[in-house]
């Protein structure tokens, strides 16, 4: 019997799981905290990795998610968050050298574009967008059905779209991208402010509210939450409208926990988007939906990856 | 011997290669206007294929560049500027039945950049941006080295991706576009403006100068136009900032009429570029140059097109 192990490596945790060269159920699996202060996450990854693997079945190769950008071609992570020692890290060679399988590597929110694509939301679709929003903005491109990597494997790096060059900064020092627009983190941030400035709502000014706290106010009718939504979704939407006139997609996949919020976000998103295409064209048939593996996009993401290797 | 004939269908002429099946010397070419009002463009395209039909040569397949929207998968032409009857106009299929050979299609600037790629300023790149500035601003892009067409096959409309939502009107009657911004009308237009207002200039307010005029008074120092070009530099940058996002390019082709100012228009582009990028690794190595096959990029890159066929 051939086996796949895939490895989602996160801010918080990292998660190894061996699958069956023919199936998506995991044989077994395990996971563990991203930090200890006792051993780096590279020697806890090659044990968990090891004690995992199954003694009787030939593993094909191994697909790891990184949870920062990494250049998939020379198999470097270049940053990650939580784990100081990854910088240029030549993660692949270490692991190949370790194991003596191919090893493949992937941003994870690439990756989980590839995971949606293969085994969730965006099964047999060839032109996919997924965005993942939470406190970040993370995309992941499928053109063709091929992942899109560009030049260096930096691609899709959606967040960091400027939006409106005179917008408010972003976490990465730029000013107007989509992440300081729409994420979960830019959402908090609009209602805060309109809070100081006294705006009318049932939320507190302190202790500020979290965009989870947003939702459960919308859902009870605040205009502003409702309002906060609607603006990160308006921005979306502009990007979503750029993105029909550059990819033509056929799907735009949305997750993360911004995207719970559905229609509160979407409407406003199809509404933008609807009047800034040239032509319907662009929109004909465009799906807009939510992301169907969750937290495992990574993982079966990674798996996907793995599976290049026949 | 083997031959391909390549098609250049532009808004004001119609020009017909034929190729020898190894090599990019015409053996024979003609062109002729786009408008009459005596007889169709269709059959007098059709007149001149066959005309310059090789006798002497098998013809593998044609190539055929088309001035507007067009769906290559489908073998559609959506609409073209002067042609007033090629609306979903099914080009394709009327010449393979005229001519029983294959035929290809594929939109004007989409073929630009391929001509690029594959025989002018873009050759031995893999991840290619082709801009064609001009009147308009039309685009195609290369990724892992083939043709970005998107699900219907209308991608690469960099002209039309939002650059400022609070911008000026876009001809397609979008706002703050990029060819609303960065197009020679935008230039022209821009000067206009700020002529009205007052601002001194060599340039006269009437009747308003054009692109060109812009070009020749910033030539010799008029600060008016210096900064017109600089404006739409500083919009280029911060939409190939946004393209290195979410592409991550190799190389960047400035074509159409505006690109011939280089470095009045590519310093200032650059200088935002740099600005605007989160990290330096996505801008490393990349080359931004202008194009090398002028007017004949529509037409190489229907010869590119038709030798997809072997």
């Amino acid at each position: 019997m051939d086996a796949y192990i895939a490895v989602d490596v996160g801010g918080t945790q990292i998660r190894v799981s061996v699958f069956p060269a023919e199936g998506t159920k995991p044989l077994r699996q395990e996971k563990i905290s991203t930090r200890d202060v006792s051993r780096t996450a590279t020697e806890r990854l090659i044990d968990l990795v090891a004690r995992l693997w199954p003694e009787d079945a030939t593993v094909r190769s191994i697909g790891l998610a990184a949870p920062g950008p990494t250049d998939p071609k020379a198999g470097v992570v270049i940053a990650a968050p939580n784990i100081k020692e990854w910088v240029n890290f030549p993660l692949q060679q270490i692991l190949q050298d370790r194991f003596h399988v191919p090893v493949l590597l992937g941003n994870d929110a690439n990756l989980a574009a590839l995971g949606e694509w293969k085994y969730g939301a965006a099964v047999g679709y060839h032109h996919v967008v997924f965005l993942t929003i939470s406190t970040g903005i993370g995309g992941g491109i499928i053109i063709d059905d091929r992942l899109l990597l560009g030049e260096r494997g930096l691609a899709a790096e959606c967040g960091h779209v400027i939006i409106d060059p005179d917008g408010p900064l972003c976490n990465c020092g730029g000013r107007g991208h989509l992440e300081a627009l729409s994420s979960g983190t830019a959402i908090a941030r609009y209602v805060a402010d309109e809070l100081k400035k006294g705006r009318p709502s049932k939320l507190p000014l302190d202790p500020p509210p979290t965009s989870r706290d947003i939702f459960k106010a919308a859902q009870t009718g605040d205009a502003l939450s409702i309002e906060a939504f609607a603006r990160a979704g308006h921005y979306l939407g502009l990007f979503i409208a750029s993105l029909a006139h550059t990819f033509n997609p056929s799907i735009v996949v949305l997750g993360g926990g911004v995207s719970q919020t559905r229609e509160l976000l979407i409407n406003p998103l199809w509404e933008t988007l609807r009047k800034n295409v040239m032509a319907p064209d662009y929109i004909k048939d465009l799906v807009i939906t939510t992301a169907a593996l969750g937290d495992d996009a990574g993982l079966y993401g990674a798996l996907a990856l793995a599976q290049q290797v026949k």
